[in-house]
């Protein structure tokens, strides 16, 4: 609980309205109480009446003279920002380390940071290394010669493959797995697949969160990287050899194949797939269920499969959507000129004109 | 086994034929021998003879008078839900309590109803709350303050994260990971995402199932909602803040963004896609590999990336197919009309009707 | 560390080069010091100038008088198969069996063979076998009755349900899950899903490799069948009942449905998805993202959804494309052409000819 100037100027924004308001919390602007602050951009903005919140966090451009007396704002130039700030400053309790479970298994060479929690049934192999304040939940499993950065959390059933790096603040979600063989066969005079023996590793930079159940595979030879601030949803497939930059979002369903460069601020919607060895340049931003086919130039919003623009993909689906009423309508008119040419032409006949064709 | 006289009053069909043959369990149509009882529906219905069950349940309004005599049928107006039935009775053994594994690891506060069967490897969190008859097998870990019904099963390796409520004869299946955060960034001046923490839950109703690997998020603030009966199938995403009503169906590789409302009784075909806060109607059937880009009344079939009604799908992806062949066609006679036209036009040229175009 | 003939006699090529080079390991072409091999295909077959790499194996056929005494060459008819058994030999070591961890827990009628690894957290159901030099890594569920042939490795954190069997040298990678439920339920007469219990099984053959976190259900009755040789990519969905031929490759995020046959040496891209029931025939290649939404034959490559061959899908796309160009352009075509022989007939208004329209 606090009062509202006293989250204002946790959050650093105004406070326009009354600051010794109570605030024990975040809630839905729908659902928000008389002591809850709830977040008001896009349509709700206009709706404020509607909510019995204490407060609104709003974009600080949206506040007019109307507003002041009237409601409890905390203006933001980045509205949903100080939302997460205030979720955070009122719901989530510091971390406070629980030691090593006994049941967990470490092999005796591990070198654990300050401040661990690592919970009862987790296997850590020979050689890993863990920073300061990690945070290893029940039932994962760490192959060997891992390295874990400082304040790194992960959730229950994860599994991690020998020699994987993570940074520091990573998140990485229950039953996400880490270091996999990339898949990669060489095919005999036999036809039977030989396998490629997957040597290579993977190195997940600082800030990286991965969601539940997505693999990220080792690399063939060399590494399979995630860029820094990097933020992967649930059941993504990251093949061997893939190099994300930095600050990128992967929705959910995902498929990257092997050798995918995906660069710095790239936002993949969910079911995005990526043919082998395709770039995707910074900035870009791919929508749904798009089949990168192609590299394709960063600053820019692609879709469809084969990938266009979506510019070019919303042109492509209006005429196709329209195709069954206007082909029909052509062929009609068409037939329509043909028969009127048909019955013009025999009165012409005796023309030289009509010779040459 | 059983005779067939008491299996069909089990079931609660007319036994027509032989009441005293011996049934020692139910068999593919095309596998079964002469003591096993096989599903008829469909194209199978009119091939009885070429199978050697010892009876069939068929579909109630297809026996015939010819049928009398010749097969042993168990006739039922739902012959699928008898079948079900058949194979429950004759192969599933009853339940039987294990007990609490000593390799289980619980905390002290953990209340755990009648009849319990907890396996080794499992883990359960403080405040956690099991109804009667549960089933966790090993390996499963359940973080603090979860709920549980009664009579529900979990499979290995699943992860329940804090607060998740869950509900009475449930089915988890293995690697499912339920209440990981949603996938919820703010981008801040710098272009970096600062985490928005997900502080809401998710809630689980009665006689759900939810396949392998499946992922239900928690969601931001409030609750992810999977309601009574509904049916999700493997390596499904159900992202924050989605609610899906009662007896709906999600085959796998389905993938809802954030704040998705499907209805009651919706089907979803494999590796359907929705837009973040689409609504689908009750009833609505989503065709496999369907993109819901916009909110859909109920009662209806659609397809398509984006969606359309699956009548209008089909029609485009007929026009779609011919285009190849009608385009060249439609511009050889436009071709063939213009040239035609430009060899008429001259023989009028001195005409004054000419010079208004 | 050996010596560049010594290596080309165990890959079984020729040494065309300095046979007493030291060879320390295989490396990236891009990457690769003097004492490395690297394998040159493709476009890099022209780039030799320009890798450090000691030696490089390349195709045979592309080996020509002037490479002679300028490069240390390992030329093979399958050059990524000897590339293959090159990171074998250089990187891989000799499995050490490392016994059975004692915090494994294993029912007391189980069967392990000869040199097996069966690593902590394991838990083992009555009735199971195992065949010699298993290797059983950290958290692995293995149910009732489940047979594992010699050789396979099975990673961490997977569950194998009751009654499944796996050959011999498969690979299970972390998190798959083998065996659960196939998602079959009848509509009762009230809407409500009855289960259909799923007693059938899954049978996996000799030296397949399943990717991590995918799921492979168990038949309903009879079994699901994954073929001697075939290779599953990571977050693949299997459906009850599907049976796939030998030796096929299964790309990410493919979902087959209930029941779909795939054949030999059959090869489907990622998020590829197939219809109940359907059937693809042995050697076709499925382009990423199609829909088999019907049976198709084998010897040809398809594409799309629904799914046409690649040709026709192609030209379908290219079409589409086109179509907001060439579809005004026709109109406008059209449109003049009715404009002039709108202005043409009045002028033969008289003719009998034109009655007849």
């Amino acid at each position: 609980m606090m009062k509202l100037g006293d989250l204002a100027a946790a959050l650093g924004t105004p406070c326009l309205g009354n600051p010794e308001v109570c605030i024990t919390g975040v809630a839905e602007f729908e659902t928000a109480t008389e002591a809850q602050v709830a977040l008001a951009i896009g349509p709700r903005r206009e709706q404020l009446a509607t909510s019995q919140a204490a407060a609104f966090i709003v974009a600080a451009d949206t506040v007019t003279d109307a507003d002041r007396g009237r409601y409890n704002l905390l203006p933001s130039a980045y509205p949903k920002v100080a939302f997460a700030r205030a979720i955070q400053l009122l719901h989530v309790p510091s971390r406070l380390p629980e030691g090593i479970a006994p049941e967990a298994c470490l092999a005796p060479d591990v070198i654990v940071g300050a401040e661990p929690t690592i919970g009862p049934r987790v296997v850590i192999g020979a050689g890993v290394r863990l920073g300061a304040r990690v945070t290893i939940h029940p039932g994962v499993v760490i192959g060997r010669h891992v390295t874990i950065g400082d304040e790194t959390t992960i959730f229950p059933n994860v599994t991690i493959y020998d020699g994987v790096r993570i940074g520091a603040r990573c998140i990485v979600h229950a039953g996400a797995v880490i270091g996999a063989d990339g898949f990669g066969y060489a095919r005999d005079a036999d036809g039977t697949h030989v396998k490629i023996p997957q040597i290579g590793t993977v190195v997940i930079e600082d800030d990286v969160e991965i969601g539940a159940n997505s693999t990220v595979d080792r690399a063939t030879l060399g590494e399979t990287r995630i860029g820094r601030g990097t933020k992967i949803d649930n059941l993504v497939h990251i093949a061997h050899n893939c190099t994300i930059g930095e600050e990128s979002l992967l929705a959910a369903l995902v498929g990257l194949s092997g050798g995918v460069k995906i660069g710095r601020r790239v936002t993949l919607a969910g079911q995005v797939g990526a043919n082998p060895q395709v770039e995707v340049g910074d900035g870009a931003t791919i929508a749904g269920k798009a089949g990168i086919t192609k590299s394709v130039p960063g600053g820019e919003t692609y879709a469809g499969m084969p990938i266009t623009t979506l510019r070019e993909w919303k042109r492509e689906r209006i005429y196709a959507a329209r195709l069954p009423y206007r082909l029909p309508d052509i062929e009609a008119r068409l037939t329509a000129v043909e028969t009127r040419l048909a019955s013009v032409l025999p009165m012409l006949a005796q023309s030289p004109a009509e010779s040459e064709e």
